[in-house]
């Protein structure tokens, strides 16, 4: 969360944030009213999962990438909903007694602790699915093909092949013993995916082909990793009271990780050197991309 | 499932069942290749629960919706696999041991017991996404605004103001003491949107613009109820081991239903009067809309 201390130094990225999560949280009171029947405890349990809390930073890659190509805020913010409502949607699953059993998140109790197991099934599966609805409203873009397009990089991302592919490599890691190679595959796939289509839906919100994406793909690579190095130095020398979770998870599970393979050092030095080569990726945009450029160094300092 | 007596004694709509479930479970197994990784697990759940088992009444509702306007055959099976993915993971989940408890599917043991229920949680999840990638694939419409409407439709048909909203209203009911209008809604979210959405997806494939689908809509609403009825019955007076799933359950939990409402006569009724107002909605396309009214009757009469 953004305290006012922190707006009122009035750094860009710090004002950045504060504004996509207003929007974010805006959005989703819109599409979320509670209906007077026997789904008002669905969707109230939707909006506690998705309202307040969560830095938001997959709507902020998208919209700061959108506002390269000069797209309008609505398009980005209602696109950036969708994937934070896909992102929203894997947390509450993620949590559920029988994946992690967390009974905190964002400081607040999970969903099936607030409410109970089953709606947090239900709510978890309506997100996802909403995310889908809101990409095919003619607000977030009056062009079907935009839409379509926009469609199969979620879908694409969050499935077998992207994010829920990466956590259940995430579960087999255990027992399986993963080298650095696989850690880095299984990463790429359980993040990495979703924080490359929050850039990739940016660009196809901008109407950039596909072949005039490659430098921010590649952007979006880096950044993904050095998000998860981040990530696993938060889970071994974070703060469980600031973070707003459980954290020292993954060395209690035995589970190969980024720090565990590399050591924090190495692993803190990987991370510096993945966003230097992030921004250098995008040096094309030249002061465009600052916001891009603020935010990578944000996801990889994010442990300390 | 089919028999090979059915098959040989050559009825038009055993016919078409049998081609749908082939060509849906031929399609399932070309989009989920098992991957030699990490994910090979997950993807052996998905096929689990998508191939094999499962009349396909969805798929094939929209094929024959679509065969009224001379729609491609690829188009209609690619857009019937991705209601189906949705139909598969909204069983996955709902015979999780939070929501019915189930042990059985299609007469084979369900995700959560063949695996586990983390991994039962994710092949939902990614079902889910496969349904909205399938969507998006130019193999099922060269028109994105094809696209963009089908996933619309079904994003909208399955999510909290869909399927899973009713599913909502259906763990309220034991509490709720639901009247007959009130059970009537739960049951054209819980079943009838999935149903409603086959249908309507079907006339977006044909290119038949919203003004013109009131008659297809009447069908689809008419089938809906007398689907619900049908599985009602069948939940009173079925046999488990024909319906390859667990019985009696409304009943035990005390729930309201059409049946405990009207009771099983005045239910059956109802139920055939429902397929001869369906079959009077789809007068206008003469004998083109045989497998239509097929159908409609095979749904109403399952329990027998």
């Amino acid at each position: 969360m953004i305290t006012v201390a922190q707006v009122l130094a009035n750094d860009p990225l710090t004002s950045a944030f504060a504004r996509i999560q207003a929007e974010i949280d805006s959005a989703f009171d819109a599409f979320l009213p509670v209906p007077p029947d026997g789904r008002a405890r669905l969707v109230e349990a939707m909006r506690h999962a998705a309202i307040g809390g969560g830095k938001r930073v997959r709507p902020l890659l998208l919209a700061a990438t959108a506002e390269l190509f000069g797209v309008a805020r609505t398009a980005a913010v209602n696109a950036g909903c969708a994937v934070e409502a896909i992102h929203c949607y894997s947390l509450i699953h993620d949590d559920l007694p029988c994946m992690d059993d967390d009974a905190l998140r964002h400081g607040k109790p999970t969903v099936h602790k607030a409410f109970d197991e089953a709606t947090a099934v239900l709510a978890g599966d309506s997100l996802h699915a909403l995310a889908f609805d809101i990409l095919t409203q003619p607000d977030t873009s009056t062009d079907p093909f935009v839409r379509a397009e926009l469609v199969a990089c979620l879908a694409r991302a969050s499935g077998h092949e992207g994010m829920a592919g990466g956590q259940m490599m995430d579960m087999m890691a255990e027992d399986a013993a993963y080298d650095l190679a696989q850690v880095t595959r299984l990463q790429q796939l359980k993040t990495g995916a979703l924080l490359a289509a929050s850039v990739e839906m940016g660009a196809i919100l901008g109407r950039v082909p596909p072949e005039g994406r490659g430098p921010l793909r590649a952007y979006a690579r880096d950044i993904g990793l050095a998000f998860q190095i981040a990530d696993d130095l938060l889970d071994v020398e974070g703060d469980a009271g600031l973070a707003g979770k459980a954290l020292r998870k993954d060395a209690g599970a035995g589970k190969a990780t980024f720090v565990t393979l590399m050591g924090p050092d190495k692993a803190r030095q990987q991370a510096e050197m993945l966003v230097e080569q992030a921004a250098a990726h995008l040096s094309g945009f030249g002061e465009e991309a600052a916001l891009l450029q603020a935010l990578a160094r944000f996801i990889a300092e994010r442990d300390r």
